[in-house]
């Protein structure tokens, strides 16, 4: 079986193609700047000589003709993996936001295309590229089932105490206002693999997963479930990330407006484009910042102590949501590869019943989980390189063809 | 000694005059609606035949007047307690925000007066009408010392990774946005009790204090000195408190002006008066959301168990912050009267060594500490009645009257 996985953003598609029976992605690429003068193509696959990459540039002036240049690239002799886009089985597309209507993985139906479009309110900037990818690929690959995997469906599980906001129930009842949670398909994931290194049932599982990319959020996992999670209404809040602030007191925004004069669009823009590490040190990138910090810049160090201290203290607000923890999982960019953010984190959870090991905090990561715990500690603390592509393939898999009972 | 408290709000005084010899109000009250056409004189005092209340409606068109009538009942030669304003040595003046210039109770002087009327930007509903106490004070009481208490002075011992919000470092720099967190006498109020408590110095104990009133906060106190706090730059985020929503992700601000059409303002006053107990259902009273729930009311259910699940989210974040914990304080309206919240915010806490004793929890409350915890908690587990005026009284007193070397 041939599973497509798209993820298509306002200016930019990504895709990645998987042989399901081998478990892995034979070819990807992105198209970037689409709708911009000059586009560019980059894209990778598997072969007898290991991977090979290629890169083009030319306009790209829709998603359209995006979608047209991976079709054909799909199937084009030396670089593609399918000899007829008829060979794709199926199309696993991302889509951000499913609101409370989806809760799990959804074969695409017109009317779930507008139920999708429903949503854009909620997720004005991702739903329509969501959907945009999804209307070419019906049209390119018309015989391939088409499949939407939503960023907030693994958190619909959380109870009410957790999702309401305190704010008047007429926002909640009639404009869906409420904590939704994102990055659902890599906690997910995680939680799978953190399950099988457990030899546990997931569902036996209680775990904190912390996914630090550039977005960053953290869940409470109960028995397979999650119970809650630090972004909210939209991916802003909880967690320090590369650009996006997390949780700030609202009354900043109405201070920001009435004292300093800026527009709602300007504070918007500033919250979410150039705060977290970037508003604190100058730097977004991760790396950059432990690079300054080691070199003894204050900044850096400022911005890795907030960082830290955040991720902190909701692994402590987790731990007493979910009363046992089996293990708290890192991953995403600044998971499995900052040991600095780890130790951080980490560092005064002993009362928890967690403690990391330092030597194997700085040691290699290997296979899909190494766990980095100390022999004491009572929860395993583990890295686990994070996968949405393919879990967005194994659950389009799961829907189109079903294990036999 | 005798020292007047005094906190001065925009439509109303409260005072109450300390003996502190005896360490206790001889008298006390309220004068309200300052300003409306018709105002309101509540007072107190302590008699032979113990303590005897009288209320007079009348005009009281501005803070000079009230404040006046004030001091001609402190004098009355029943109801008051001094023959002479110059009896009274001091007067200690609530001000909510002391910025990040005064960490300390602070000698009024012009300067000082100035300070705080800078500040205003930052607390423009409530430091303007605590100096409007102070400067009627100043001519009302001319021979007794003025002191500044400030609400924000315990919470300038927080370390820059807690107080730092993560957006551009110049809104911090220049326009002194940050957390400054409140409820600081409070919480340095019932920390000095506990240390009692416990039998050890201040500077020895890790504490959690909840303040649960109709504003509400929570403090961690590592030796002695907050670290950390939940609210905030202004009193909003945080804790759900009777009215005010607290944490909640700054994108609903943004949604609910561009989908709704919402005003800021209005923004504003829903997230501060509409929210909260009062916006999840209906009313902003624990007492009244108590008798609702154990009625069977689902909505009342709601309000409780989010208002717990808050308070056990910050307990657990605050134990990793603190990693070690001598005692979790309950203190204020809610905190000390509703066994039903502690009850609920604690429960499942046992992995933190935090575990109630249910039936010391629903038995009387005596002293100025009770104990409420199970012999096997690793925490203890403390009822404390809070009394902002009288810390407000002894601090004015340690200012003035500095002990002996």
């Amino acid at each position: 079986m041939r599973i497509l996985v798209i993820n298509s953003g306002s200016s930019s598609i990504k895709y990645q193609l998987f042989d399901m029976e081998r478990g892995e992605a034979l070819c990807g690429g992105i198209v970037e700047r689409i709708g911009l003068e000059m586009g560019r193509v980059r894209h990778w696959a598997l072969g007898d000589g290991g991977r090979r990459e290629w890169v083009e540039e030319r306009p790209v002036p829709d998603h359209r003709l995006g979608l047209a240049i991976v079709a054909g690239l799909l199937i084009d002799a030396e670089k593609g993996a399918v000899r007829s886009p008829d060979e794709i089985d199926a199309v696993g597309h991302r889509v951000v936001h499913g609101g409370e209507r989806f809760s799990q993985t959804t074969r695409i139906t017109d009317e779930v295309i507008d139920a999708i479009r429903e949503l854009i309110p909620l997720a004005p900037l991702h739903n329509p590229a969501n959907l945009k990818g999804v209307e070419v690929a019906r049209e390119i690959f018309p015989r391939a089932e088409q499949v939407a995997v939503f960023d907030t469906a693994f958190h619909q599980t959380m109870p009410p105490r957790a999702y309401r906001y305190a704010i008047p129930t007429r926002f909640y009842e009639e404009r869906g206002v409420r904590v939704y949670g994102f990055h659902g398909t890599s906690h997910l994931y995680v939680s799978k693999v953190a399950a099988r290194h457990l030899g546990k049932p997931l569902a036996s599982c209680n775990l904190i997963t912390a996914h630090l990319g550039n977005g960053a959020s953290i869940a409470a996992v109960e028995r397979g479930r999650s119970v809650d999670t630090s972004m909210g209404f939209s991916p802003l809040p909880g967690l320090m990330m590369g650009t996006r602030s997390g949780d700030i007191d609202p009354a900043v925004v109405f201070h920001l407006h009435q004292a300093l004069g800026l527009s709602l669009a300007e504070i918007d823009r500033m919250l979410n484009k150039e705060s977290g590490l970037l508003g604190v040190c100058g730097s977004s990138d991760m790396r950059d910042v432990e690079a300054r910090f080691h070199a003894g810049d204050a900044d850096a160090r400022l911005a890795l102590e907030m960082y830290a201290y955040r991720i902190k203290k909701y692994i402590g607000a987790y731990v007493a949501a979910l009363g046992r923890v089996d293990a708290l999982v890192f991953t995403a960019g600044v998971g499995e590869n900052s040991a600095l953010v780890r130790e951080m984190a980490c560092r005064g959870l002993e009362s928890l019943g967690i403690v990391l090991d330092l030597t194997r905090n700085n040691g290699p990561m290997s296979g899909e989980a190494t766990a980095i715990h100390a022999g004491e500690s009572a929860v395993e603390i583990l890295v686990i390189p994070t996968n949405e592509e393919l879990e967005i393939a194994l659950q389009t898999r799961a829907l189109v063809e079903p294990s036999p009972a």
